[in-house]
């Protein structure tokens, strides 16, 4: 028996250690936990995920910890990936936040992961994502995901999960609110920590006014229409008629958890009543499977071809002999007369 | 004879009206754009680009209206593309600073170019590539593409720009530091701008203190040696040695723009020099050839298939029965075996 069978055996019968070590291959993508993800597939659909996002000094982990806690009162199984920012600049200040979050490492109802980031733009997203499908298999019944809401990697990992939170604070500055627009267009629900601190009407106005400013629009397909393009996938953009509760929290006196936990759950029916959670999911998985087939077609392809045939179409790209585009219709071609 | 070969002639000429024109078809993605900038690429390789980021309200758009000012005092041709945020929220202020470069509008050195956003995602970075050739092919000895530094495209945007430059400004806020991170790693010369305000000193010190605890690496490959996997290629990180200065500049008053003009000249000559510039060129080309293909290919299998079998695949996977990666193994086995 291959060791991913037993690994993806242990994992569903919960075994945390197995679970970590899972995850851990996850992150080194090696094949083992590719199969492993594949055959544990049929085991996801059913975790509810949630997305925390926000800058440092928000007070999100803090949030985060009490949010689970919450969860835990109704029994509720709750997994945290917390997925440090690519940059080693703003690294030192998640370690404080995650320290606080050991109040929950006793539980086992409660697992709690870092994601590692290996330098990798775009890999760390990738993985994120296979780990929070683990974590659906292993039978969490949320998954909560938090990530500094700034960056490439941010909004597309904030983006998969079905509610994000974005969670702000008074005495921000002014200018982030500019910043956080790109963040603030895929909130669900937005937070406004620390509401003991003075400014707190005036960040929850702006909040509200930037919220009236933009058309919230979620990229939804026609139902079992795709329209291909040669870059990517023509989209519909439907209105989602959700209406953006913006909450005020002091999350280190546990006020207003019971309100952010309800919002979420609203959102939640919201989704699941519209028909919207299904048309996403779908949606979804369609993009993965375009993309997966993506990197195999292109993999497979340059796999049949001596690596020199290569260098040399980018040697004479280079020199400007030959456009990119001809350099692709000339490898289509001799791939198809092979 | 077709109406884009027409139309690349006359860019070829100098005319500035063809060039807006088909500035427009590439920002629609036309096919006569596409084959456009096919036969103007041998023309491309020799336009210098600047990506000048900033967050709204550091004087961003002022700085670039005179330093395209001082490059036209040395005779240089220069392209400036404004790059709007895909996000509606942040869309009205930069309007205002797009009036302030029509300073500029009467010089036929000059072509200022808004890239206007339709929305998609990822679209708008493709675009603005599109954009800066055209403008490369066009002669321009300078492309500066100006971007507010958040947000998904905008560091994809910025990174392909030979020199970075991130302006900053007095009063904008601490917490907008760890905020910028993402941006201050690609960043070659960093600019307080607003020099004159209180807690300039402040402002230096702070971001002087993050570019030491950041670890400047460049992303290059292996000359001529690429490692292929599933997702993507293997990179080696390689040690980029050039110190970034920080500079003060008034942009108002046109102080401190000839030091950022020179130091924008010394990272040129460091970068070819060192054979980092060409190196670069050929792993962006490399990737870029990459990208095409693999959405090529993509394009050609689904263009054989019945759209049906697709559709049929991601209910499959939906339903949970069928798992993305099996499925991609059995549309590429079916597609071998036509």
């Amino acid at each position: 028996m291959p060791e991913s069978d037993n690994l993806v055996e242990q994992v569903l019968a919960g075994n945390r250690r197995a679970l970590a070590r899972l995850i851990s291959l996850v992150e080194d993508g090696t094949p083992e936990a590719n199969e492993a993800i594949s055959v544990l597939y049929s085991h996801t659909g059913s975790a509810y995920t949630i997305g925390v996002t926000g800058a440092p000094g928000t007070g999100k982990s803090c949030l985060v910890t009490e949010l689970v806690k919450h969860l835990r009162t109704q029994d509720k199984r709750v997994a945290v990936v917390a997925v440090d920012p690519s940059s080693p600049f703003t690294g030192g200040a998640l370690l404080g936040d995650r320290f606080r979050m050991r109040d929950l490492a006793g539980d086992p109802g409660v697992f709690i992961r870092s994601m590692a980031t290996r330098g990798q733009l775009g890999g760390v997203a990738r993985a994120t994502f296979d780990v929070m499908r683990v974590l659906d298999a292993a039978g969490f019944d949320y998954v909560i995901v938090e990530t500094v809401g700034a960056g490439q990697n941010e909004v597309e990992i904030a983006r998969v999960a079905d509610t994000v939170v974005l969670v702000d604070a008074p005495g921000m500055g002014d200018d982030i609110q500019a910043i956080k627009a790109g963040i603030l267009e895929i909130a669900d629900v937005i937070v406004v920590n620390k509401a003991d601190r003075p400014g707190v009407k005036n960040t929850v106005r702006a909040l509200k006014a930037m919220l009236e400013l933009g058309h919230r629009k979620r990229e939804i397909s026609h139902h079992g229409q795709v329209m291909i393009q040669t870059d990517g996938f023509e989209k519909t953009l439907i209105d989602d008629m959700w209406q953006v509760p913006v909450l005020q929290t002091i999350a280190t006196q546990g006020e207003g958890i019971e309100e952010l936990a309800q919002a979420v759950l609203n959102h939640a029916e919201y989704l699941s009543s519209t028909g919207i959670q299904a048309e996403r999911d779908r949606v979804r998985l369609q993009n993965e499977l375009i993309n997966r087939l993506r990197d195999r077609l292109v993999y497979d392809l340059l796999q049949r071809m001596p690596s020199q045939d290569l260098e040399k179409l980018v040697t004479a790209i280079a020199a400007r002999e030959l456009d990119p585009a001809s350099a692709v219709q000339s490898l289509v071609s001799n791939s198809k007369h092979e």
